[in-house]
């Protein structure tokens, strides 16, 4: 089916590893810290919104996710959170940042396979550091040519990074577990795109079905059945 | 003098625009928000100490620095610090996320120069999404081929970086104003290196002067000296 490829992008949280996962720990975590001021229900809402709001100036990642954090325990509390807290807020993020890596399943062969046909980048938008210590503990690192940091995964961020591989679109393949960041961008560029659903996606990510309507993008369900895609 | 440069690396903060005066002042605004608590110098040190130990999962740029100045703020408080002064360090931090981009003398003239005759890259280690901004904001992006955002600098980095651009490392030079981050590595692996001073160095950048001592770079005032480098 994929005859004509160069390379192939992977995304990595939540496609080569558990990621989101983590972030839903951690605002249980949140969550609990702050109950005494709001609902569970409240404080999601707030976390989420502030988060929102600050995606302009912090980003993704984890960093960007503790700030964040902290902001909301300060607004919900109304200036009461305690010290304590807030430590225990920053301890949030440095465990986050420690956390082993849980590779997705199948991801090990599918990657061995297609590495040897073709050229493979991992392309994100965490922290470069963050996904520097993920991949260099995964032991994934040998199968990529290197990692593509994107500060977003917009039509026009997959089109500068075609530039800059120096290929069509065409001739590149993505693989994530994104509709919106994975995979309709690249559908609208004229690009490749497989989709990998994760069971857990943040809310920012999801979209409606119907904007994907009349694309043309392959869903798998094991990220190694990608293999198959390529036999044909 | 420059005969076989394929591509020309600038790094971004203090070589391209003002960046460690912003985190100088920074830092004296968190001196002053501390100072019921230690003197100016012990809140130094022990925000460089945390920040140095934060450096490993962190990394460089500005949501670490807060990170680890809101830390600082808990244990020099003996976790007295108010909600207030928390509050103030989260804005710091956005502050300097918004501020404009002061470009050096010399930059555009320099830059315009170069990039019609080299592919120009911009190698930096600070937040992506950071850099990014500064880049549009500055009016400098179109001089450059891409960003490549590094989680360090050292010597395999920089390796690193020549296979991702397939160059040979005589073809690559390097242009900025930390001699540990952007000249001693680079003369280490074979590669060229310019080193523009800045007025301020952080003192995690600052080296022996002897470290360098027989190895071959060239120093220039202003950075539009580069183009007289290329004249010979």
């Amino acid at each position: 089916m994929y005859k004509n490829i160069k390379v192939i992008g992977f995304d990595a949280d939540d496609t080569l590893w558990v990621n989101e996962t983590y972030f839903r720990e951690a605002e249980l975590e949140f969550g609990k810290l702050m109950q005494q001021y709001e609902t569970i229900n409240k404080i999601d809402q707030e976390l989420f919104k502030i988060e929102i709001d600050n995606l302009p100036i912090y980003g993704y990642g984890v960093k960007g996710f503790v700030l964040s954090m902290m902001e909301t325990a300060l607004i919900l509390s109304n200036n009461q959170v305690s010290q304590k807290t807030m430590n225990a807020i920053i301890d949030i993020g440095k465990t986050m940042l420690n956390k082993p890596v849980e590779l997705l399943d199948g991801v090990e062969k599918t990657l061995k396979s297609l590495s040897q046909s073709h050229r493979l980048i991992m392309a994100t938008k965490g922290d470069l550091l963050d996904q520097e210590r993920k991949l260099e503990k995964s032991g994934l690192f040998k199968y990529f040519h290197h990692i593509e940091v994107m500060s977003d995964k917009k039509d026009s961020d997959y089109t500068k990074l075609l530039s800059h591989l120096d290929i069509k679109p065409e001739q590149f393949l993505m693989i994530g577990n994104s509709l919106k960041s994975d995979v309709l961008p690249l559908v609208n560029i004229g690009a490749n795109a497989v989709h990998v659903p994760f069971h857990t996606t943040w809310q920012h990510e999801t979209i409606e079905k119907s904007v994907l309507n009349n694309n043309d993008y392959t869903t798998v369900e094991n990220i190694q059945d990608v293999l198959k895609l390529f036999e044909k």
